[in-house]
């Protein structure tokens, strides 16, 4: 890992972070900066100000992306503070530009007041075509992502809950494929409980999963446990765990058919792989050791095994879902990014491995598979205009 | 006008505004993508955790603008909203990239309130290197001005105020060369009151006028006129008009030396420059139509004329001052912009031009003179340093 971090630290300071500007119109002359400033700009101004609807024809606002934190909840690193989490936020904006050529910029703010930071984002969708947030810690990311969606007009989002879940869910569907089971059929066991864990649970809830037990570090989740809870957890427990399994992540396990971890390095064990379910399906997503390596997972008996790790089969990759999902959400200009609209990325990223190309390393496409973006963003659209928070059809977007 | 409203709207339609972000690090492969962001981009993280400086070398921060406005005061268009506003916040933004390659980006929020305004851009300092507010109207930009610059620890520059008093002082100061007079023996008067009007003056009281006139739409302005105050005026009625002068711009203008108008077409006679005293100067910057043309002005005795106008000589234009000051500024890491930097890039604006090409129609470089932002940026770091407001020396840039 030495070797990394040096050459982490010398990537990010040689060009001083990894983002910049540019001006993409002419600017070498008076008359180019008549129209780009005073006195022509007015003209593009006066025409928005009675037609608010063509700051997307005259400005940057349709493609602009601001990728909002409070650096409360860093990859690993836990509330390392808004300074600190700068370069992760100007990577994740790197990767909308690399992915979908869409611009993007790191707002990272010095407080973590959920209200204060309503408000700030609020008071920017002049600015903004959407807004992704990151990183920031459960459970004030569940009241900001709620509030931000019903208060304003254009897609809000957090990937650390939907990306994660898009994706798991995406691989999942291929990995039954594989086993031959149906979603409705598996028992499911979810570890983790701050915003993937319960972004998962819920997104495999609305697909038509019937029996998820959710565990957090004091063991599963049931209706009336005493302790460790929280308002997202008491409705968790209302919608999971049917069979009302009190216990640990241990006992949880047992005949499972699914694991899904969202948790921290070495949380499960071979043995309890051993006591799931035939066709076991483990998806050990901590970052970057996972719950239980791919190698002793596959030797406890588990069918399918995904991690989040670049340099092992089955990555489930956030950078598969959001650059399409923007994409597709900004094109016909969305006004949110619904349940709908995130099933049809899942579909979209799943239906990508062929069947015939399907098999227990390859459930998921590639990190860097470019058909992803565009399979992705068209099946939003789509799906945006269907479900009725498209303000333009696909077709009408050159006006 | 026509034909310049077409050519500027298609001009803004073309690309769909005029900046796009651009990623100046490789992110081709895996192994970009392992730097980038996870895991390698926790590295940087980790050390800016331990070292806040640092922040400087790892991310875009240091050379990254916020172009923040709430759309009240708009060119000559008013208070058009945030929305409408953003065509020219993109300009600005486009200009720090095209004159002194800064990243910048517009901020425009839908919010007008003073204290929202100052949360929503304190909040932002982790992420932004200097902050450059633009078009917000009198009296809040002197609120949010004086409040920033107290509790932040970066520049914050009001350009609408300082920009246009550093570029006026700065033609004033050679126009004055060309008539053999000094700035401490001038009668000054300066018509408008808004911000540019307040800042002028003040700029000049502080480089020695003796003995300026400032005036609004309801005539001069003095200690205990009863009408049409607010608490900015009343603290300039304080420090101007020593004469005591009561009336209307046209009793102020009588035996002035120079006028300065910020303020709206056409208020300026002939005869009020024939009123004026011998060697007339006379900047009148109404944009788009000056107080007075030109050609009228001399023709009534004005001996030097400067407009904001680029199709006319002495063009007095923000983009001479803006550009440098934030470039010198964040290459010392300057922690504000304070009176002796703003009289620093006066000077260098100034000194531009030699005396021996010093005439009656060039007593200002031209905008696009590329000398301009580098004799800036130097003179006003080197005052950061030596005013003690620089958390690096020049010479420590390159850590």
């Amino acid at each position: 890992m030495q070797n990394l971090r040096e050459k982490s630290l010398e990537f990010h300071k040689q060009a001083k972070g990894k983002l910049s500007v540019n001006v993409k119109v002419p600017l070498e002359n008076a008359s180019d900066l008549s129209l780009a400033y005073s006195p022509g700009v007015a003209e593009p101004c006066k025409d928005i100000y009675e037609n608010p609807e063509k700051i997307y024809s005259y400005t940057m606002k349709g493609n602009f992306v601001a990728v909002v934190s409070d650096g409360s909840a860093v990859l690993g690193l836990g509330n390392i503070g808004a300074e600190a989490s700068l370069p992760v936020m100007e990577g994740k904006a790197a990767l909308f530009k690399a992915f979908a050529d869409i611009d993007a910029v790191p707002l990272c703010m010095n407080t973590s007041d959920p209200e204060q930071i309503i408000q700030i984002v609020k008071s920017l969708e002049p600015t903004f075509g959407g807004i992704n947030l990151e990183d920031i810690a459960a459970p004030n990311c569940f009241i900001i992502e709620e509030r931000l969606k019903k208060e304003m007009n254009i897609p809000v989002f957090h990937d650390d809950q939907h990306g994660t879940a898009i994706v798991t869910a995406a691989g999942l569907l291929n990995a039954l494929k594989i086993v031959n089971k149906r979603l409705e059929d598996c028992k499911i066991v979810v570890n983790g409980a701050g915003a993937a864990g319960i972004a998962v649970t819920k997104l495999l809830l609305y697909m038509g999963a019937g029996d998820i037990i959710l565990c957090d570090s004091k063991g599963t989740i049931f209706k009336g446990r005493p302790y460790g809870m929280n308002p997202m957890k008491e409705a968790l427990a209302e919608m999971t765990n049917k069979r009302g399994v009190q216990g640990s992540l241990h006992d949880a396990m047992k005949g499972a058919d699914v694991f899904i971890g969202v948790s921290v390095a070495g949380a499960v064990t071979p043995e309890m792989v051993q006591s799931m379910n035939e066709g076991a399906i483990v998806f050990a997503m901590a970052n970057p050791t996972p719950e239980i390596m791919p190698e002793a997972a596959k030797a406890a008996g588990a069918a399918v095994v995904g991690t989040g790790r670049s340099d092992l089969p089955n990555q489930v990759n956030n950078v598969l879902a959001f650059p399409g999902i923007f994409k597709g959400a900004l094109r016909v200009r969305a006004t949110e990014i619904n349940e709908e609209m995130k099933l049809a990325a899942v579909y979209a990223i799943a239906n990508l491995v062929s069947p015939n190309e399907l098999t227990n390393d390859y459930v998921i496409p590639h990190p860097l598979d470019r058909r992803v973006v565009e399979a992705v963003a068209n099946a939003v659209a789509r799906t945006a205009v269907r479900t009725g928070v498209a303000r333009i059809a696909e077709l009408d977007i050159e006006q």
